[in-house]
């Protein structure tokens, strides 16, 4: 290898600045490159310097929070986290000081002590480095969620990042070195994980019920365009239109592909071993672009952009000879849906089109029977939570059963049921996509990010066993922990 | 080229002989080899000779049909084909003369005319070389679809063949190039198009009413195992579970993709430009084998063999920037599936999982909808002769609009439906699967078999005008044409 090429490498590695935190813009490219496809098998034969799945890290009676990110999805957060005992939110920060002075409002509302508050481009870098957190919960644009995770994990924290939890193949692997050299956890907030029928057919899978899974598809197919991508209000900066009008691929794999690969106990026992990626051309994007600038100049700068097309469908398979199909659409007039189909050698299931579905053969079982199979084998964590996180609220429950079991993990000393190794590999399908889209849906590897420890890690825990001592304030009387 | 390599393709193209008809054993592979893909390529630069897009035969008052292949499908044709006017059933044929013998039954029992008979493993041969002839229709094992359909092209015969019409990129383009050189017409008999849900929505789509179309699915998703391909009485010589024990890939894409071709204009102002396709491993043939073979030594033959993958699937993208997914699974106990998805810039449908959905925004319509879409929407053939069509049957009454389309616009001297680049083109998909299977999913070109006249080829004909004069015999009093 040359001298500039070594250099060249080097400074992308150690990152930092612009690069590092790929904020969006119309020009980047943030699909796996050659180069980055180059380190990144350099960095897999390296090995695994610590096994960070299955990992206990030292109990915590009390978790001190620090939120960064403060739109939407950072407020309601701050809410859901304030009803659970044991947890203190000790700091708040968003690049504009109006979103941590409404933060504020809510924690006073829940009868929460007042939070340090840190704004500005660069407040979540102090944030990070100050020495009173345990974790930091990054619910931001997806451009910061690595480089907050990684300086949280640097500084002693945990780090717990929004879906995906990393945009490039390097920061993918900047999350694993990172965790493994702190031993601290970083888990991707795939909230999907924990609904309801997802946990139901994990824990179905998990006894046999479907034999051996053959096939699993999972989805993002939900119209954001019009209230959400195109909504001055929505997100700051526009950041999540930028994404969509300078990449194409799938771009948001996380939540229809985690429940899957936990069902198929992907990184615990069969790995994930290449993929397929095919997009169409945009047909919807540019042309509410050119209808919004036509009465708003504000939407000028987003006219004649390379908009992602609209339907990506991601296939990959795995080592053991199965196979997920992922599907990716933002930006057409659907109904929304997750698929989650399951495909095994004795049952499948399907969740969308709702009614969910299970059969045992060639027919669907009808409702009153799957509702006994819910009596029967929902998981134990829903089971404890599920009816105090509908109270709560957060997407019909699962947000908050997610927040609540991460907590009750960080208290007990348990291990996560989604590790470093989940956040980049179910990431990493983001910029394989895109590079595979880029290249008429070339086939291309993907990491094993584990590097072997596949073969032996276990898989998730559904068992509350050594934990289930965190309580949660009271929603209603008769839902109390 | 060297002169053996030359001989060698000329052996190939020649044709003829067991290699030709690709008899089902169980180490052939009729995947797109390196030498098919080559030979393939030059046959597309060759241009066409002359288009059958939209090709008027001249008109035949009555249709004299000889139907080679007497199976199931074959006999329910035989009685299906006997309620039309205007047509004579003059020709039967099977390898096993016990066959022909229950067809010219049910000829008697509908009150028509004997059948001249022919049978043994080459008695296609005679039929199709016989005079008295004008369309010679092929539900056969799949290996005799293609010639079957050659020699009754050259012989002066127009030809509809059961699906898939090819197995090999060499069998699609002699139908093609056969069909041009004779000006007869190859149709590929792909019931599915004819079913009413699918009729609908491409009338629907033909109406703009789903805006652009983006993306499509389709499937065949189909537990045969223990009531077909394992059944000793279900398939002559067993033949079907001998192709699933010997190819890998999606053998029978046609019945999901023919629908959404159409609606997708392929072949008339679109076409497909490439494919990917995956296929997971064997989790189910391979054991029910060895199950079967521990009861009764005559199933020993098809343990340890290479049985397909359960599922696989393909993904296609379109020249205009549009993609299809294709499924394929026949050895997973799920319930049936062709998906039949379509996915525009206005609106959506999905028919599987039932029930049927039509969307145009974020929520499927309600059932009355639906009801008012079927009353002002459904195709005229449909509402020519739908309701006659349950009466006669044959899955739901789609084979029966099938074939009476097809006789009505050989009498009227109308273009057919599907012409003889359909036929080709969804049928090469399996080959073309096979070989990207094979290869870990890599990109696979996609021939152009109209060679450019997909740019000016005009879409289907929803019209029966010209048309709709062939009477029907009478079911029940009140459904008489």
């Amino acid at each position: 290898m040359d001298k500039n090429r070594r250099k060249f490498l080097r400074s992308i590695a150690v990152g930092g600045g612009v690069l590092a935190t790929g904020m969006p813009s119309l020009a980047a490219y943030n699909g796996a490159s050659d180069e980055q496809v180059e380190r990144s098998q350099q960095r897999e034969t390296k090995g695994a310097r610590f096994n960070m799945s299955g990992y206990a890290a030292p109990k915590i009676e009390t978790v001190r929070i620090g939120i960064v990110g403060l739109g939407q999805r950072g407020s309601d957060a701050v809410e859901r986290l304030s009803y659970i005992d044991g947890v203190e939110i000790v700091a708040l920060c968003d690049k504009y000081p109006d979103r941590v002075a409404a933060a504020q409002k809510t924690l006073e509302k829940m009868n929460r002590p007042k939070a340090k508050e840190y704004s500005g481009e660069e407040g979540w870098k102090a944030l990070c480095d100050s020495h009173d957190l345990d974790l930091v919960y990054t619910p931001t644009p997806w451009h910061l969620h690595t480089p907050i995770a990684v300086r949280a994990m640097k500084n002693g924290k945990h780090a717990a990042t929004e879906v995906p939890s990393a945009k490039t193949l390097d920061q993918c692997w900047e999350l694993v070195e990172t965790s493994e050299a702190t031993r601290k956890h970083c888990m991707m907030l795939e909230n999907c994980c924990y609904d309801f029928f997802e946990q139901l057919t994990l824990n179905m899978t998990r006894n046999g019920m479907f034999g051996e899974l053959v096939h699993a598809e999972g989805a993002y197919i939900h119209d954001l365009t019009r209230d959400w991508l195109f909504n001055k209000n929505a997100y700051a900066d526009m950041w999540r239109l930028k994404e969509n009008a300078s990449r194409n691929g799938n771009l948001y794999p996380t939540h229809g592909l985690g429940p899957i690969a936990q069902c198929m106990n992907i990184n615990r026992g069969d790995r994930m071993d290449h993929l397929v990626s095919m997009s169409t051309n945009d047909f919807t994007m540019n042309n509410i672009a050119n209808e919004m600038a036509a009465k708003d100049p504000f939407f000028q700068e987003f006219t004649n952009k390379p908009f992602r097309g609209n339907m990506n469908t991601t296939l990959i398979r795995t080592y053991r000879g199965k196979s997920l199909m992922i599907q990716h659409d933002v930006s057409s007039p659907r109904p929304y849906s997750r698929i989650h189909v399951l495909s095994g050698t004795k049952g499948s299931v399907g969740k969308w089109p709702s009614p969910e579905r299970v059969a045992f053969g060639h027919s669907w079982i009808k409702k009153e029977e799957l509702d006994d199979l819910y009596k029967k084998y929902s998981t134990p964590i829903v089971n404890h939570i599920g009816a105090i996180a509908k109270d709560v609220g957060g997407h019909g429950g699962m947000d908050f059963i997610m927040d609540w079991r991460l907590i009750d993990c960080l208290r007990n000393g348990l291990p996560l049921d989604q590790d470093v190794y989940d956040a980049a590999l179910w990431s990493s399908i983001s910029p394989l996509s895109e590079k595979s889209v880029s290249s008429r849906s070339k086939t291309m590897d993907i990491p094993d990010f584990t590097r072997g420890n596949w073969k032996t890690n276990q898989p998730v825990s559904l068992s509350l066993e050594g934990g289930a001592t965190t309580k949660v304030r009271s929603i209603k009387p008769d839902h109390q922990l």
